[in-house]
């Protein structure tokens, strides 16, 4: 607050600053190649839009199992484009050597960490999506409630978006979109065809100005800012250590609840299970669950829509230290059994 | 930060709090008919965009005199709207009596406030555009940089929007946009008409999030709460007296510019002078102004675009006292003239 992040203009020095600290730490603690570019938008939801908009000019593919996959699907067919989807029932992963993924898809979605089931899919399978596709196709994941924990393998994708309110324990407000020259070549192909790609928000106006660290919009300056320094303090530690400490925090929680009395693991393929976001069926309602962790300020989420009062859903975010992961598993035990 | 705001679910009812609280402070500073709805936008960038998207199936014409109005009118053009401009110069205001409104424009865009100029409309003339359009055209009022000041008849437009980093004094982040039911009704019709009106953002769908105060996406949710305490205060001091002390600060600074040595008031007509933004035309280059003024603790702008040396931009927004808008005048006749 003492250096007024709230209050300066967004084409000052210092905005620029700002911006070029938080778009390179991102960069070194994604070890991204040069050929990738890192864009501020609001929010995931906008990603899904302005993706359709700047990439697809008729058919897009979808790999849907649970809640955010498939709002993904139909913003692309409320936007005008013929979007078909292959979709597993909820809490289930992808079995992609088995995939067809039409030769006509211009854009094929997977999600890495559905949020709203828990279901993961391995970086190994996601490996798989692009020789499986036309070669034009463009590989879009989301990592909204996963980034930085996954490894991606940044050859066998075109884009790959996250939100700062999970695991950079950030206010809401801003979404990431990292995305290759293929997407913006394919955005800049649509433009010169006469095709609308949208306007302050399309991938040339945006990048015309993420060249100079800047947005074409007064953005949350606040939030950049914000991320900027989590960044940092994320590279001070290093990505090795905070993925395994995921992993390992992750284990914790799985193995109580592999052998807890209340809660069961709702993803039963061990491989398909997220590290990120842990979602178990309880026997006891959600609610109950809730309630009873708040004296101890512990605080895990109720399942997703239908699954509200029937599981939970354990963040596991780099924000968590092990021991706080430890007292949450000691006192469920303690607790429920 | 104690109530864990940073972090709470946009699903929940302390989040439904937070955007009522907002949403009928709202309403309240603003005296809004009951025909008008409020919604939560990330930047008036992006109210640009949706308007177009809901309102305008063919044609719109924009009143342009400065960067902020053009960029509206560029915005229709790049989603491929048939758009159609008046032009005056820089820093004058329109003359609605001699206008002609194209008969097919859907909408029309005027701008209360040009932020770059300094060039008010006054709401007399604003009230006069209605009549000078088709009945069924939109009257789309532009108060970035203004509201709450101007006391809109809102009988005489059927949508105004404003960004929270201007009069509201917050961190940037948050576009509110207020329509009414012909706006609402427009995009219904477009919708039916199957014309694609967007997707997680179109009117249909903000609204139908806002009926339980809520938005589509996870929203700035800081912003949301520090928007409804802000204008919480507003309320308590009432609408009447910060107009009344808007205009009594905006005559202090008019009065010195004109009499000063080194400063001029750029805005010709006194009556389309900007109590809100006020621009003047400065014989040192505002670089040496700002400096100037910097171990005061005082701040003004820059000009805008090709008037960045040229000219100085003093924001006088409600968060600013008579006393120290009263002591600026001061400073800068000490060290100006």
């Amino acid at each position: 607050m003492a250096n007024k992040i709230g209050s300066i203009s967004h084409r000052s020095q210092q905005f620029k600053d700002i911006y070029a600290h938080a778009e390179k730490g991102l960069r070194q603690l994604l070890q991204l190649p040069d050929n990738f570019e890192i864009l501020f938008l609001s929010s995931a939801n906008e990603i899904w839009e302005r993706a359709i908009q700047n990439t697809v000019e008729q058919e897009s593919f979808h790999l849907v199992n649970g809640s955010f996959s498939k709002r993904f699907y139909e913003i692309a067919r409320e936007l005008g484009c013929r979007a078909e989807k292959h979709e597993v029932s909820f809490g289930q992963g992808f079995d992609i050597d088995n995939l067809e993924v039409p030769g006509s898809a211009e854009l094929v979605a997977v999600v890495q960490n559905e949020t709203s089931s828990g279901a993961a899919t391995p970086i190994t399978e996601i490996n798989k999506i692009r020789d499986k596709s036309n070669p034009e196709a463009l590989v879009f994941v989301d990592a909204v409630s996963s980034m930085p924990h996954p490894a991606f393998d940044y050859n066998q994708l075109d884009a790959v978006y996250f939100s700062v309110q999970k695991c950079f324990g950030l206010p809401a407000g801003l979404g990431v979109w990292i995305l290759n020259n293929r997407c913006i070549a394919k955005a800049e192909a649509m433009q010169a065809k006469g095709i609308s790609v949208g306007s302050y928000h399309s991938i040339p106006a945006l990048l015309s100005k993420a060249k100079a660290y800047q947005n074409p919009e007064t953005p949350n300056v606040l939030n950049i800012f914000l991320l900027g320094q989590v960044v940092a303090e994320m590279n001070k530690k290093g990505i090795d250590i905070i993925r395994q400490e995921t992993e390992i925090k992750a284990q914790l929680i799985y193995d109580y609840l592999a052998t807890s009395q209340n809660f069961e693991i709702f993803v039963q393929d061990p491989a398909h299970r997220s590290a990120t976001t842990i979602v178990a069926n309880t026997k006891v309602s959600s609610a109950e669950v809730i309630k009873k962790l708040a004296p101890f300020d512990m605080v895990v989420g109720s399942g997703y829509g239908n699954y509200k009062e029937a599981q939970i859903r354990i963040a596991n975010f780099p924000t968590h230290s092990t021991s706080q992961m430890q007292a949450l598993v000691y006192k469920l035990q303690e607790i429920f059994g």
